[in-house]
């Protein structure tokens, strides 16, 4: 069903852009995006401008960091950003000065559960600065004066992000549309983040490449929060009108589990689809409630916006020890991991595609065996699945039930009922409604 | 409440209709239909001629078999049709041949996991034929030319099916029809299939001496699918504006178990009042689902038809390893079997039946006491079943619950409650809304 | 949020009521009311007069009982009416005989089951005599003659019951009442009875000084069953007109457990209310159905009155072993007991004064940040429970779920969240709907 190179592709890409310094703004996003665009070169960048009002939020100023370390008092150079862009505080001001331990103390954020990890650390929207370090090391470090040095810049500049769009290419289009969203604000963490801008360009290579696509799809690489309020504020009455499913794609890189996350309303197609998908993809999973959302579906999914967005996810956010940290890195992905969540969601939209209203053609159930869907010897046990699944697709086709209803019902996947409705349509034992 | 000699009685009628050689068609069903005329001399025989359309479906030829057998090499008959009719595969074509034991086999039968047993196989709608075996039997043929003997043949004629329609007996007629249909084309096996035609025969013959018949009665006997899919395409309109509740009666013959198995709504009258029964009647029961279905059901229950039509039912077909086989005998059934499965579809009528709207004539709880319906003594642990059902009731008669309703929610069966409502109509504390 | 010291008051309070000999009618009542009355001056005594229908029911006469005793063969008085009013069966006609042992048997009332226990009988509605003794001491009852007097009548008079209408205080009122009733009619027992009026008299203390109450609150002393007809039968249109939730007050007097007996209708607001409380007040409760039903929601709950009264209890009548019986005493309820009772009762009001629509001001989450509502450094674990209150009620506060349904969905007590909503309408990100 899908190439099974597709893994191996998407760890490669993890591996280009895990480095890069992101953040809410500035270069590390445009790279990220320049990268993306190169696969998928219908990718449209976009850029607002600092102070901009977006509802009850304005653009940030954007934020430049070349370099950054501390000095020890034996002259040991530590916390490098150069080495790993997690040890300087996101949004951290410049910086140059000497402080003694104790003073030093009050600008380092350190994880004592975990020695080695150098925690992620943001302070977005009031200047401040600080370094992240691994608790191991923090505790290593003597009495001294210790020379402080980061050379970032705030300044008027832009926040970036980048938007696909592809319209339906079915004879008969629908207008509607599916609504994808992953984000591209976290600097050198694996799992959360870059799996989900990697994950999200391979869907829509695929996407790209597949036929008779009943709906259009809209993708977005936006910064987390301010860059889904960003779009919202710009475009939401458009996805109001238009949006029928969607997900959020974060945490998409692990093999140790899969994980959903609902919309607000917890009923909606996505959920639905998402539910069913996992069931049958997945050997077990994780069902999380909306209080235990924390990424973009808290903008998609508020009141007045109330878009049908839903999370698919491998090991969700905050339930991991390694999250939000340097250990959070490459090892913490796979190609499997990436592909079996690709895989998920692949499966989703193929449901939602093929989520089409059925009528059967007469009264009473069809003679099969005459039509060869069924075996003509009557004896114990000879129904194969095929068997069971024309029968019972039939006993459901009322016109009334969408064909995910009717998957839900008779307890199998969507994707394997596909052929089999093709094969009664054929016959002219269904119709579609 | 019910002729405790049923059980015999319908014992009796089992032995006597068991070793008939019924199939889709023929002389086995017209025999079968002879004998229970003789206790519903109501019963009205159809016969439909061979080639008629029938929705997707057509009448088949009608079958006739005078005698089959094997010979083995060193001269014993054995599969012989008139030891057994199961020996002979179903709608067989006529043969008279020589078959070595490798030729044979492919024509023979037989079930390794039940190896005593003579496998239920047929070719209705493929002109084919073959033998069916007991596995140990199969195993102890030794090489040679076997003869094979089929004295049968496939003739225009007619499908067979009996009905009855009993008419409401009430002052005052609701014009409602309660539907029950059973199946009458297998040959020699006990509880699926002869159970079913016996249980209905008895039940016909308790609801004809029921007074007060509030609903009209219509019952088949039909051979399975295609003769339900007959007469449907008779009377399907008919009973899609009539028919508020009704039964598939089949495997209601053992005392193994009972079980309930769901219209496709799963929600209709007969749902609930089954279910309600069997929480009551039987100790524990078999909750299946409309995807374990597999009798004519799935002719009532078809998009289009949706008749709210449920099975009560003692062990369910294709869930006793006896199923299907010559060891599905009459050991395998009992009175005690036939009576268990005659009072729960009893019960279910009576539920029907009764299943009134009432309303209670005043405000507040009344003053009971006065009346005789409660002990004027109030103190500890004095409140007989009763003066529950009493006061229960009371409170739920609102005028817009029904009595099952009522006597789900009281948790009490409600055939216990028909005295109880008597008495408080007597009282003028409840009228019939 | 409470006075600590309610609990040693509403003791007090039970200890002074509780050896009043009350009965349906009488002057155990009047007294009852007048000490109430010194608590709340509020309280409007109603009196009834004997012979007057109510509904189906009609006023009984008023009893009074200036003593009783049995003199046994050896001249010792037992069954002492003035040392335990329990001795007498309730109602008992004037007797003065002398009876052998056999007769004298014939009258007595004992339970087995707890030797030590005087069980609590009436005979209201026919005339009868008879005592309560102990099980232990009527086993030593020897043969002989003995003198049976109950020094009783019966005579024209009236059923007495209070009430108080307290009127809304709020600037803005909404007309609509909250409803209590509690029962005045059973002599020396705790838990069952003399804890609910007791907790509904401290209840409406504290309601009276509670600022801002949005509803009209109407609470009733009555006595049981009788009592609660003849009120309704005067006042059940106008209840039924302004009643929004409700509950009998029984059973708030121990410490061992607490309990919820839903209305009839199971979904009202005092139901959802009631649960939500207990299930965050209480660590765990035991939930009944209507069917365990027995104090006077069997009169506000019957059908045509249908008013949503539901019971929040400690130890529910019927599930004690000394129910109904003298050791029901003041050693069986406590000061905590009263006092975790008065505090469930209590929440629950202020769930219901508090249960508004509010919604979200703008789209999307706010910055929180900027308003000092959230912490400014984004890290692991930095959430406050304030922090996830204030998120949460913005994602749900879509002007339509009231704050009850967002305390539910959210799995935080209504309570806890007055001030979060309250700081949110201070920062306008919140209006009332």
């Amino acid at each position: 069903m899908f190439d099974s190179d597709v893994g191996r592709h998407m760890y490669k890409l993890a591996c280009k852009l895990f480095p890069y310094n992101r953040s809410l703004t500035g270069n590390g996003v445009r790279k990220t995006l320049k990268d993306i665009k190169k696969i998928l070169p219908d990718l449209t960048v976009f850029e607002v401008e600092s102070g901009s009002k977006v509802f009850d939020w304005e653009i940030p100023d954007e934020w430049e960091c070349q370099d950054a370390y501390i000095v020890t008092p034996s002259g040991k150079k530590i916390c490098n950003f150069k080495e790993n862009n997690l040890h300087v505080v996101g949004y951290s001001t410049f910086i140059d000065d000497y402080l003694s331990l104790t003073e030093l103390q009050k600008k380092l954020y350190s994880k004592e559960s975990l020695p080695e990890a150098i925690p992620y650390v943001t302070s977005y929207y009031k200047r401040d600065w600080g370094f992240s370090i691994s608790h191991r090391q923090r505790q290593e470090l003597t009495d001294g004066q210790y020379r402080v040095f980061i050379d970032s810049k705030h300044k008027k500049g832009y926040l970036t992000y980048g938007e696909v769009v592809l319209k339906s290419n079915a004879k008969v289009r629908i207008n509607k549309e599916i609504f994808l969203s992953t984000y591209i604000c976290h600097p050198s963490m694996a799992n959360n983040e870059i799996s989900g801008p990697v994950v999200t360009t391979y869907l829509l290579k695929w996407l790209k490449s597949l036929k008779n696509r009943r709906f259009d799809y809209r993708a977005v690489f936006v910064p987390e929060t301010i860059g889904s309020i960003t779009y919202l504020s710009k475009n939401y009455q458009k996805l109001k009108e238009n949006v029928i499913a969607g997900f959020n794609i974060t945490c998409v890189g692990d093999d140790n589990s899969y994980s959903f996350l609902p919309s607000r309303d917890g009923n909606t197609l996505s959920d639905i689809v998402a539910k069913h998908v996992l069931k049958h993809h997945a050997k077990t999973f994780e069902e999380y409630s909306f209080l235990d959302r924390g990424s973009d579906e808290r903008q998609y999914c508020s009141p007045g916006i109330d878009l049908p967005i839903a999370s698919i996810m491998r090991t969700k956010y905050g339930e991991y020890e390694q999250y939000h940290t340097s250990l959070d890195n490459l090892d913490f992905i796979s190609d499997k991991g990436l592909y079996g969540a690709f895989k998920a969601l692949a499966l989703s939209i193929i449901c939602i595609e093929n989520n089409k209203v059925y009528k059967y053609t007469n009264l009473c159930e069809p003679q099969l065996g005459k039509r060869g869907l069924r075996s003509t010897i009557g004896a114990i046990n000879n129904m194969t699945q095929f068997n069971k699944d024309v029968i019972n697709i039939l006993a459901y086709a009322d016109g009334e039930k969408d064909l995910i209803s009717i998957a839900i019902e008779i307890e199998r996947p969507l994707w394997e009922l596909i052929q089999v409705v093709d094969k009664l349509v054929e016959h002219n034992l269904l119709i579609e409604v």
